[in-house]
C-alpha cells in the first residue's frame, strides 16, 4: 500500500459524517462529500473538502465510500433508489463503509442488493460508530466493523484506522449484520442511560438537591455513567448546545424494540426509554438536546400538593439518587449483555466495547464479567451466590426500593427506576437469599443462565 | 332484632359518603354526619342528616359508626389522634365500618390501637367498596368485608346490606386486613384499566380513528372493560363531569405498589400507571377527572414531523386498539390474580367480585378461570396447552405487536401495551409452542404456577 491517501467520497455530512469527513481531509484524503442539504456543502469546501451534487457524481472512481446518513431508509435511497444512486457508480472492488446505525436486517438486505444489481465486487462493511461529535472530528470513534472477507478487511481498515480510536476499532466476529448487532446492544446502553441521567436528576430536584452539587458526587461514585457525566452539563445550561437532538435516540431505541419484537426478546428497560421518549416528542421535545428530557421528571415540582419525603439530610438524599441509579444501570448492563448473548455476539467483546464507549458505567465494569460468566457456565451457576467481594441483589433492590418509595412520597415519576425494582424484584423470587446482583439476568434469559 | 332503624354516626362525606349516607337516611336511619367542611355539613342537613362538629360528638351513643374519609391518614386522625377522635367516645360494642381504601397493615394496626386505648370491645369492620359514586347513592355498591367474629358480622351486616347490593356484598375469610387485601387486588385492575382506557383512545386518536366509532366497537366487544366503558364517554366532553379525580386512583394505586414492596411482589402493569399518574400529576392534572389521562397519550398527535403507519381501513385500525387493550387486560388481570394469590386471598371469591365490579372486563371473565385453575393445580398445569376453545398466548402476543409496532411508526406511546408485549414474551419465552394465554402469570408467580 502506498503513503499516499486513496480518494475517499463521504455521502452524509451531518453533526458526525462532517466531524468524520474533515478530520480524514486533515490526515491528507482527498475527500468528496455530498449530503442533501446545500449549505453543509459550502461549509465542507471552506473546510478543505471538494463536493459533489449527486451520490453517483460522489463516487465515480473512489475506491473508498463511507456512507453516515441518519437512517436505513436514507441510505437505501442515497445507495440503491435514489435518483443517481451511489452503488452503480462505485467503481469495481470498492470498499463501501456504512457507518449509520441500522437495523442488522438491513445491512445484510443490503449486501444481497449489491448482488442483485449485478455489484457483488463491492466490499460491504458494516460499520457503526459510537462516540460523539467531538471524538467524530478527533478521529478516536468506537467503531465496530462486521467485515464479510479478509480482502473487505485489507482495504478498508486502513481508512477505519483513522476515523477509530486504535484501542476502540472491534473487528466483530460473524460478518455483515454484527457490526449493526453490536451498536445495537451498546445502544441498549445508550437509550436506558441517556433517560437515567434525566430521571436521576428529576428525582434529585423534588428531593431539594443542589444539582452541581449532585452532578459531582455522582460521577465520583460507582453510580458514575458515562451519559450522565456528558448529559448532566447540559441540563444545567438549558439544554445547550444541542449536542444530540432527541430524535437520534428515538431512532437506535427503535431498532432495538423492532429487533426484540422479532426475536421475541423482552427489552423491560429499553421500552420504558422508548415511551418516554415518544412523550417527549409528543410535547414538542424531539428536536431538542436529549438532556432537556429532565423536563419530563422535574416540571411536576411543587405541583403535587403538599408531599413530604422521609430523607432530611444531603448525604440521605444524595444516597436515595444513587441507589436509584445503580439500580438501573444494573439491569440496563444485564439487558444489554443478555440481547448480545440472545444475538449471538461475543460477550467479552461486548464487554469491552460497551465499557469503554458511551455505554459504559462503573456498574458494568462491576457486575458485567458475573454476568458473562454466568452464561458462559449456563445453568451450572444457577446458585448465584455472591462472593463476598460482591453486593447481592438483595443491596441492589434496597437501595431501588427505598428511592422508590421516597419518590412516591413526593410523587416523582421514576419510570426506569420502578421498572428496574420490579425487574429485580422477579430475579429475587426465583432466586435463594444472597443471591449476587449480577443474577438479575436471569430474567431476560432465563433458559441460558 | 327491630324493625326500629338503629342511629349511624357518618364521619367523612365525600363524593363517596354523602352517597351512602344520603342513601341511609332515605333508608329510614337516623344519621348524624361529620366532615371536616363545613358547608358538606349545611348540604347534608338539607338533605335531612343531622350533623356533629367533631367525630367524637358524632358518634357519641350510636351502636354504628362508618368511617368513609380518604386515606389511612385521615382515619387515623379523626378515630385515635385528633382533636375529639371519635373511637373513645363510641359507646360499648359499637361496630366501627372503615370503608375507606387503607393497606391491610393499616386496618390491623388500628385493631391494634383499639386495644391498646383501651377499647377491645369495638367491632372493627375492615369493609373497602367499590362502585363509584353513583352506585354509593344507590346502595349497590360492591363491599369486600373483613370481619373478626361472627358478632362483628351479625352487628354489621344489616348495615353492610343497605350500603352494597346484596349480589355484591362479600365477607372475605381472614378477618381483618383481608377486606383491604381484596380491594387492593381489585384496584389492581382499576389503576391498569383507567390508565389503558386513555392509552387506547389515544392510540386511536394518532391512527385517526373516530372516537365514538371507537368506543361504540370497543364496548361491544371482546376489549370491553368497566373503565373503559365509564371512562372514555367524560373524554369525549372534555373530561367532565369529575367524577373520580386523578388522586383517587393515585393514592389506591400507592398502596398497591407499597404492599408489593413490603410482599417483594413485581406489579409490573400496576407500577407503569402509577408513573404515568405521577407525571398526570406533575402536568397539574391531578385534581381533574381520570379520563384526562388521554392528554398524556393524544398531545403528541401531528408533533412527530412525518410519520407513516401502515394501517390503512377502519377495521385494521381498529383491529389494533383491540389487541392493545386485549393484551394489556390479559396482563392486569394476571397480576391482579396472582397477587391475590400473594396475599393468601381465595380466588373464586377475588374472580366473582372484580368481574361484577369497576375493575370486570371480558378478558378476565374469559381467561380468569385458568388463572385460577393453574394456581390451584400448581406445577401440574405447567404445559398450559391451550385448548381448543382457548386462544394462545402468541396470539395475544401477535395483537400486542402490532399495536406496538404501528406505535412505533407513528411515534405515540403506549406505555402499558409496551410492557404488556414484554411481559407477554417474558411467559413465552419459558413455555411450549401453543401455551394457552392465561399462562401469562407464569412471569409474576413462578413458583406457584
Amino acid at each position: 500500500m502506498s503513503d499516499t491517501k486513496q480518494p475517499v467520497a463521504f455521502i452524509g455530512l451531518g453533526a458526525m459524517g462532517f466531524g468524520m469527513a474533515t478530520h480524514l481531509i486533515k490526515q491528507g484524503y482527498p475527500v468528496t462529500g455530498f449530503d442533501v442539504w446545500p449549505p453543509t456543502l459550502e461549509k465542507f469546501t471552506s473546510a478543505g473538502g471538494l463536493t459533489a451534487t449527486t451520490p453517483a457524481s460522489a463516487v465515480g472512481d473512489k475506491p473508498l465510500c463511507v456512507c453516515m446518513v441518519a437512517t436505513a431508509q436514507q441510505a437505501q435511497s442515497v445507495l440503491i433508489d435514489g435518483p443517481d444512486a451511489a452503488a452503480p457508480a462505485l467503481p469495481q472492488g470498492a470498499a463501501l463503509l456504512l457507518c449509520s446505525t441500522v437495523p442488522c436486517d438491513y445491512v445484510q438486505s443490503l449486501a444481497k442488493q449489491l448482488s442483485a444489481i449485478g455489484r457483488p465486487d463491492i466490499h460491504l462493511i458494516d460499520c457503526p460508530v459510537s462516540g460523539g461529535a467531538a471524538r467524530a472530528a478527533d478521529g478516536t470513534l468506537s467503531i465496530m466493523a462486521g467485515v464479510p472477507s479478509e480482502e473487505a478487511l485489507t482495504k478498508s481498515k486502513p481508512l477505519l484506522g483513522e476515523l477509530a480510536d486504535p484501542a476502540k476499532l472491534y473487528i466483530v466476529q460473524g460478518g455483515i449484520g454484527a457490526g449493526s448487532n453490536m451498536k445495537m446492544v451498546h445502544q441498549v446502553l445508550a437509550a436506558v442511560q441517556i433517560l437515567a441521567a434525566s430521571e436521576a436528576m428529576g428525582f434529585a430536584t423534588h428531593l431539594g438537591l443542589d444539582p452541581i452539587k449532585t452532578y459531582q458526587a455522582v460521577v465520583n461514585s460507582d453510580a458514575w455513567s458515562w451519559m450522565f457525566e456528558h448529559r448532566v452539563p447540559r441540563m444545567v445550561t438549558n439544554y445547550q448546545p444541542i449536542a444530540s437532538a432527541t430524535v437520534i435516540i428515538v431512532k437506535d431505541t427503535s431498532i432495538i424494540t423492532a429487533e426484540a419484537r422479532r426475536s421475541g426478546f423482552s427489552t423491560l428497560m429499553t421500552s420504558v426509554a422508548e415511551q418516554m421518549y415518544f412523550s417527549a416528542i409528543g410535547r414538542g421535545y424531539g428536536a431538542d438536546d436529549d438532556s432537556g428530557l429532565v423536563r419530563l421528571y422535574a416540571e411536576g415540582k411543587g405541583r403535587a400538593g403538599p408531599v413530604q419525603g422521609t430523607a432530611e439530610s444531603y448525604e440521605e438524599k444524595l444516597a436515595l439518587v444513587m441507589g436509584l441509579l445503580k439500580g438501573i444501570l444494573l439491569c440496563s448492563a444485564a439487558e444489554s449483555l443478555a440481547f448480545a448473548e440472545k444475538v449471538g455476539l461475543d460477550l467479552d467483546q461486548v464487554f469491552d466495547l460497551c465499557i469503554n464507549a458511551a455505554g459504559g458505567s462503573q456498574v458494568l465494569k462491576k457486575y458485567g464479567p458475573s454476568i458473562i460468566k454466568a452464561f458462559r457456565e449456563g445453568k451450572a451457576r444457577e446458585g448465584w451466590s455472591a462472593a463476598e467481594s460482591e453486593t447481592s441483589l438483595k443491596e441492589v433492590a434496597g437501595g431501588l426500593s427505598a428511592a422508590v418509595e421516597e419518590a412516591q412520597r413526593l410523587k416523582a415519576p421514576v419510570f426506569l427506576g420502578s421498572q428496574a425494582l420490579n425487574v429485580v424484584r422477579l430475579a429475587l423470587q426465583s432466586s435463594p437469599a444472597g443471591v449476587a446482583a449480577g443474577a438479575v439476568v436471569k430474567v431476560w434469559n432465563s433458559s441460558s443462565v
